[in-house]
């Protein structure tokens, strides 16, 4: 196929669009690709459909080759199967809700899985018809209160859903690594940087969960890995490995001190040198134990008082915090009110003996795991002004459990391979391309989709969900290819195979250029072709280079000596190659 | 590609859905095509699909041919544009609207001539831009006060919609006719009976305008064709021709007669023949004028009065007037208020000495174009229980124009060829498939589009519209080729090439059906293969009846002798064929 320059819907812009924000918003707008409809809402002009159709045809060919089968769900969804697994509500304000002309509810849906589930419902109801996968490539919507980015974080946006149906945990297994493997394909042939990491399954309920994230500095999501093995997880996934057992034969009984004035970590490590200067090395936050009160908000109204007990050097990291939490818990601060209604907590100096469900107070403590026993600490002595030292736990102090919200840190070991000599954790940032969930049972519970087992009793069937969007795909790759000239497509997906370029006014130089045009057609090559006569061959370099079109073939004053230049878009690399062997020489690199 | 029935997600139901009104939604939902979400809101299952994703190929690939370019606009869409053109309002209760979470107005888009507008605004400036043709296939939505027939008249369904740009009225023509062309050869394509009736342009504002209507007796749209020449039009748009005058020299003067409770049509005619009995025929309701009232509001809220003279014998067909009114022009009853505002109106005795817009009533008054000058009739006296007879139309009364809105009856006479010893017209029933629009300037003028023409002067760009849904389109083809054993693909939109089907336990049936199934595969052809072993045959034969791909080939007890049979589902003959010739027997067949 032959893209005429002079017909094309395109006009490229030689100036940033005054709200893009990143690299490839900018580039995906200057060329021509997309433009912007309302906020997080976007128009696909000719050369961007053609790139989003190729990262299209990349994913159902995978998602066929796993034999999941394609199907089309409506976009507009009532409301009933949403409130029956709760949905309708948690999800807020993030999604768009209408009324349509009776008043009836319906929703844009987010994802499908109430949808899926149903279906399956309808027509499924053995065990000799699972294992199922079914997938659709279709428009979402979210409305997102910051809509950013271009295409990055868009309101309306395509994905490819998938959902998979076994009778047991087993089969979901395989049907997990069966996407799994399907995602690493998708995304090896989509050419760019990627990570596989360790998730929380979050809102979505479920178990195990991991993320596919494009490596991007301008990504979104903040993810740690081993600097050593091949750990990767978001944060909010990190596990801490629970501290070993010491000793603490040694250390002193338990002693309150005095420390006036010292209701923040900073003022107590000064105050502790001063006042109880340690030989070996100066005091460190680390030493100390800091107790973090929040109010948890459970979904039946009732409220609950939560301590966080943590080394004084780490705060709560509350996106961790909330990925603990039940499913519909909120945490909201600790207030005035809170702290008057339990005396017995001494704001700014509360220790573990004011904490935990038994005590007066009623608060429950949840320790960091790096509070193992046997480690020592100072902390508050529940009197203002007076804190413990030689506090060790589990000799003087116990709590209600563990929980692992710290901030994680880079530097800190790695929780696959750091125990000892191991790796340590640094962070990086991603954009998320890919989800993969195990949901298990939660949607088939809530909307009834059991099938009869092998015994002819019913069991209720075991899901897994996939997510890919291709239309973020699209502005991945460009944010992880481009270069300062202008996009710069891997070949799988660029909306055509060469950008062939006519240069001057010549007359000879244009037959040339069409002739070639014809032949690489007809090779099945598709192509851009710069015919336009009365641009400059600069401003035609120019949008090329913006335009990203791998392989760049120009027609112009060279071929008076016989040759074409063919230039690699990403490397620069120029060819001179004669022109009656460029046909062969193009078809050549393309087809390698 | 080989699908295995006993893999692939479907489920055909023995029985009629109950919500199912037409035979191509009975079916499409019987045989596994489709499953409907919410009122007129469906879901395609993987057969259904394949029909849809053919379909829209043939309209891509004749879109590409006539030069159209393929975009991608959101169906989420800003208020702003559709207020413009004040179509936000004017759809009233036609469409979704929604408020995002910051409270912007939002709609569902119904058609996108405002978006494309605005896009080619954004992008182009010049008459060397032009002519542009540009396309999608996509989502919209219209808030049906009745969704019914399944597919036939949804609330979301797939279209493509294309606009044309063009520099002038000679432009708009050329466009106008290659999509028209396109349109021709897609429908031909689609493989079922259509017929292009001249349409009014309605709501959507321009001029010149044609549907594509499936024959389809469950249709929605009624149209009248000759029945001699090839001339077709919706009723709305049917055009009766101006009677020529005729001498009126031997006619009577006019005179009032009484002609007590006669306020009806029928009871003036029974009157007349009683109390003036003409020799050589009795009187028809043809011979009386009717004198009929409206109330029409303007979208300014002014409210005016509207008489339309027709011959007595025909009613006013309510959509044909109001495709006549001005846009935002509706049409109310003439009330008990209206007459008692004006006194000279004698209910039930109205006549055209009362009416005209000079006439102390002030009611606009439109003649029929049947009431010609020199025709004769009788009709209201301005007096309760009178009538005047011998009035001449021209001579005893005038009115204030024309208006073309009576009923169009079968036996009309043919406005294209009906003249003299000319056609007739015949209604029948259709389901709009397609309809092609010269919307002119409106558009274009309401949103600021505009280009530099060749002496640098700004002109406003002339549009076209072009719709076609392939999701009704399903419908239609199913609604036009099934039979009573089910579903009748024509092959260019068939879910597969091939049906293969193995019958009974026979590993050997089952081995050979599994290697016809592969070479045929290897031919490129794509195959549901019915491979259940635990099915009867005659459950599988009615499965492939149902499902409707055009070959059946089954593999059974004829294997023993060395034949399968190939059946062809339309005409239902049956093949014995070698089974060693089979493949080659069959892809003869689909290329065919």
């Amino acid at each position: 196929m032959i893209s005429r320059m002079s017909q094309l819907f395109v006009r490229t812009l030689r100036d940033d669009p005054a709200d893009a924000e990143v690299p490839s918003h900018r580039l995906l707008i200057r060329a021509g690709y997309v433009r912007r409809a309302a906020p997080g809402i976007y128009t696909w002009l000719p050369l961007g459909l053609r790139v989003l159709r190729k990262v299209e045809g990349i994913v159902r060919e995978e998602m066929d080759a796993i034999g999941a089968q394609e199907v089309s769900f409506p976009a507009l969804l009532p409301r009933e199967p949403y409130e029956a697994t709760n949905r309708w509500t948690e999800y807020g304000d993030g999604i768009f809700r209408l009324k349509d002309r009776k008043g009836a509810d319906y929703l844009l849906g987010p994802t499908h899985e109430e949808m899926f589930t149903l279906l399956v419902k309808d027509l499924y109801s053995s065990y000799k018809d699972l294992p199922l996968s079914l997938y659709q490539v279709q428009t979402k919507y979210r409305d997102e209160a910051r809509p950013r980015a271009g295409l990055l974080r868009g309101r309306e946006f395509t994905m490819k859903d998938s959902y998979s149906f076994d009778v047991d945990d087993a089969g979901l297994e395989a049907s997990y690594q069966r996407h799994r493997e399907a995602y690493v394909r998708i995304f090896d042939r989509l050419g760019f940087e990627y990570v596989v990491v360790r998730a929380e399954a979050g809102a979505m309920g479920g178990s195990k969960s991991e993320e596919f994230l494009a490596k991007a500095d301008v990504g979104e999501d903040t993810y740690v890995r081993c600097d050593r093995c091949d750990y990767a997880a978001n944060v909010e996934a990190v596990t801490t490995p629970p501290a070993a057992p010491r000793a603490y034969d040694d250390v002193p009984a338990a002693h309150a001190e005095q420390t006036p004035g010292t209701p923040t970590i900073d003022t107590l490590v000064a105050h502790l040198d001063e006042a109880f200067p340690r030989a070996d090395r100066p005091w460190h936050a680390a030493d100390t134990l800091k107790n973090v009160l929040f109010a948890l908000r459970h979904p039946d109204g009732t409220r609950e008082a939560l301590a966080v007990g943590l080394p004084g050097d780490r705060e709560v990291d509350l996106k961790r915090l909330e990925s603990k939490l039940g499913e519909g818990v909120v945490f909201e601060p600790f207030g005035d009110e809170d702290f008057a209604a339990r005396p017995t907590l001494a704001k700014g100096y509360i220790g573990p003996g004011a904490l935990g469900e038994e005590r007066p107070a009623g608060v429950r403590y949840l320790l960091d795991p790096r509070v193992g026993e046997g480690t020592v600490w100072v902390t508050g002595a529940d009197e203002p002004g007076s804190h413990v030292l030689d506090l060790v736990a589990g000799r003087d102090f116990t709590a209600d459990g563990t929980i692992d919200v710290a901030e994680v840190r880079d530097g800190d070991p790695c929780p696959a391979c750091g125990a000892e000599d191991g790796g340590v954790l640094e962070s990086a940032r991603g954009i998320e391309m890919g989800h993969i969930f195990q949901l298990g049972r939660k949607y088939a519970e809530a909307l009834g989709l059991q099938v009869l087992d092998e015994h002819g009793k019913l069991v209720t069937v075991t899901m897994g969900s996939y997510g890919i969007g291709p239309s973020r795909a699209v502005a991945a790759i460009a944010e992880g290819t481009h270069d300062e000239l202008g996009l710069c497509w891997p070949r799988d997906v660029a909306p055509a195979d060469v950008h062939l370029v006519a240069t001057g006014k010549d007359e000879a130089v244009h037959a040339a250029a069409e002739r070639i045009a014809h032949e690489l057609s007809s090779h099945g090559l598709d192509l851009l072709y710069d015919d336009r006569v009365k641009v400059s061959p600069g401003v035609k370099f120019k949008d090329a280079e913006l335009i990203g079109v791998p392989t760049i073939v120009v027609v112009g004053k060279g071929l008076a000596d016989g040759t074409v230049e063919v230039k690699d878009r990403r490397t620069g690399e120029r060819t001179e190659v004669p022109a009656d062997r460029v046909v062969d020489h193009v078809v050549a690199l393309v087809r390698s």
